[in-house]
């Protein structure tokens, strides 16, 4: 008998459709699989077994009586603890944060709840998501390296099999990031498309907040969950919340995909994942999308103009803080704090010109060349081993892994323009990586229906790390 | 007979329209008027008298054929002299641009231009709109006092009858305060309701360019003609452009004016102006208004969040210009300029901070009360003798005059929204002053509206100051 949680969320969806299962059969699965996984991977900052059982028999009673809410309804999910919680502890993986409990929900949350979601437990993250601490959370895929971050344990739950999907922060990276490295489908929606009120800040030009998942339509479905105007959040967009499936199923055939690849192709790019995104881009060309070369020059100052924004910002959101509690601080996340409140506000304003610059030529580039998409890799490596996260690179290209982690994936906070990580290969070495989609502002759905073509066509979110294979 | 030059722009533009008088004779009289007040006055940094009767000719002879193209053709006008014209010297006060040509028009010159209107001079401005040296111009009303900046050409010459309106620029005042202290109407209008591409910035968050004009409906006329999206500036609004004077005769009854009493009726607001305001609230209650009293105590970070984002997006855009040519400024605004850059990020997005608390506390005071408008004055003291103007004000009050003229102004820029100054006084020393009108983002026609029903029962704007009377 197949594992339930082996199954797509979904598929669980649909078998608490049709009555097959309950909720508290689903929670319950997961809290076996947390049993056998946690002791290995440490996804979880906190299990929520009693809260999520009492969720799921008033879920299943409700669905016996008035039917479901939708499709998120009884259905378990994780929680990065960078996101705030009713009632729940939320310590953004800080000693500052210790046993605080928020006195209401992130928005995205809320309308979670209301959407019937369940939340299991919430998972670890860097510090405060700065993405420069040591969490406790490991890869099944392999013990020995960054299983990616900041959103971390979400990454490690999701494809550990203890949760069915979970939500991660991205503000560099952090959803795409340990998404590829765990073989997931990752989400970072349009800027605005889901309320980031009651998400703990790294930098609030750039914030993300979204779904990580094992497949797309599941991700659309948690996107879905997550997503609308909330007045809020003053960076919320009032943008109508289209349905993210409904074009899922239908193909490439006519789609204008955009390929730049001075940058996105780079030296630095190993070999294996190169062959395997240009085989991606092949089978859309073979399916009937239109392959579309184009140069953007600005790419080039993304990196510096990212790095800026987050110090300045971040240090600005930590400055009572760090006063206050400065010692309770991982001692790297405190220097790069500290190193913010060094920067001059012209070096700020020039990153962020620069920034209007790139968002200008990607704006245009997909306005002149009519594209619906743009296609390149998530990271130009699969990962790398812990030890040697910030040691020159293995391959002798002059940089470290750390440094070229975010090679792909800081451009698109920059733009604020959707972004998706979707899961093409496994190297030789047992690590799997992805390629990422970028679409129009707020067309997330074209996204989905185009990463879903290629999904359809093979088995790469069936795979199963070895670590947990036996379990 | 009349002189053409005593009446306003609408009045002149019905002339043109019956075909009474034509474009030529009004670019004579404007030149007239340039020749006996410009030796006393020095409006105009440049006056282009062959440029302007080539123009007019130009347009009577397309009126002949086509008739107008609309209110403007024919018009001539006064442009501060920071604001690119193609082809025409663009100093913007300073001497690092001594002889700069522009190659292309701003944004709001073009749309003027493709209105009919025509370019009579280019208008004095302190340099880089800073507001801290001394142009020439001397205001007719009182040739010891200051006329108010940083479009100070532009208020000297509508109020000296040498034009019959002209553009300024406006980062924390630079229209109102001109136009209060010379007796006009002048508009900032919503933040990206007129393009400032090719505009040279003072503060990229909080520059505007509107309209100076001796009335209401000329001043509705001439914001028509300059505004609309322009893809060209990326602050831009893609906004619908409604008829300014539609409602323009439709009086208040039955409209909402919120008053707010602690800020803007401090201390600091001498007995005179404070009187007369409250006599133009009572008339707009007379009227049929509904007076609403409102609280907004964010207004008191208003200054420091102004002038702190002014420092630091001033000193970026300068950066360059300053090491390669900082002999050239003037002492007072090269001292802003590298004051700016010591500033830290951190202080400026706490200034940003500071002004999103403000924005969503004056947004939020106009939905929840209900308001079409709130009502303020544009100045606490009608003006200052040059020689006084940073020294303690005379009154006793514990502020300079530089310092307590932007009180009333400063939070307009740093909501976006429109704010007109209205003329509805002149004291006893013979000194115009001005009420101020702000209204909901994009409706300036509800604040024209407003404005039109107070000066229709007045005269002010056909006061005209002693020293030219007899010109």
């Amino acid at each position: 008998m197949t594992d339930l949680n082996d199954l797509s969320l979904s598929a669980v969806s649909d078998l608490l459709e049709t009555g097959e299962i309950s909720s508290v059969e689903l929670v319950e699965a997961n809290l076996r699989a947390i049993e056998k996984t946690e002791p290995i991977v440490h996804a979880y900052a906190n299990v929520l077994a009693e809260e999520a059982l009492d969720a799921a028999r008033a879920a299943d009673a409700e669905i016996a009586g008035n039917g479901r809410r939708g499709p998120l309804h009884g259905v378990p999910i994780g929680v990065k603890d960078n996101i705030y919680t009713k009632g729940i502890v939320t310590e953004s993986g800080s000693r500052v944060m210790a046993g605080f409990v928020p006195d209401h929900d992130a928005t995205c949350v809320e309308n979670l709840d209301r959407a019937g979601a369940i939340i299991i437990g919430k998972t670890h993250c860097h510090e405060f998501a700065y993405g420069v601490n040591t969490p406790p959370s490991r890869s099944p895929w392999n013990m020995d390296c960054y299983p990616g971050g900041s959103s971390i344990g979400s990454g490690v739950a999701v494809t550990s099999r203890s949760s069915f999907g979970a939500l991660g922060t991205d503000t560099g990276g952090s959803i795409r990031v340990p998404a590829s490295i765990n073989n997931l489908v990752g989400m970072k929606a349009s800027f605005g498309r889901v309320s980031i009120y009651g998400v703990v800040p790294v930098a609030w030009s750039l914030d993300h907040v979204g779904p990580m998942t094992r497949t797309v339509k599941d991700n659309a479905l948690l996107l879905a969950g997550m997503a609308g105007y909330d007045p809020k959040d003053p960076t919320s967009a009032d943008q109508p919340l289209p349905d993210f499936c409904a074009d899922l199923e239908a193909g490439v055939a006519g789609l204008r995909i955009g390929v730049e690849r001075d940058y996105f192709f780079y030296d630095g790019l190993i070999d294996e994942i190169r062959a395997s995104v240009e085989a991606v881009i092949a089978e859309y060309r073979a399916m009937g999308a239109e392959i579309v070369e184009i140069s953007m020059p600005e790419l080039a100052i993304t990196q510096d103009a990212l790095f800026t924004i987050v110090l300045c910002e971040g240090s600005t959101w930590h400055r009572k803080l760090i006063r206050e509690q400065g010692d309770k601080y991982d001692t790297a996340t405190r220097a790069i704090v500290q190193l913010g409140e060094l920067l001059p506000a012209t070096h700020y304003l020039a990153a962020q010109q620069a920034r209007s610059l790139y968002r200008s030529a990607i704006n245009g580039a997909f306005r002149e060349a009519g594209l619906d998409a743009m296609l390149w890799p998530t990271m130009p490596i699969p990962t790398a081993r812990l030890d040697m996260l910030n040691a020159p690179r293995a391959d002798g290209y002059p940089d470290t892994p750390v440094g070229s982690m975010c090679h792909h994936t800081f451009n698109a906070n920059l733009a604020g323009l959707p972004a998706l990580s979707v899961p093409c290969g496994i190297t030789s070495d047992g690590l799997p990586f992805g390629f990422q989609l970028t679409g129009r502002a707020f067309d997330e759905a074209t996204v989905y229906r185009i990463a879903r073509a290629y999904e359809r066509a093979h088995d790469w979110h069936q795979r199963k790390a070895g670590v947990i294979e036996g379990m």
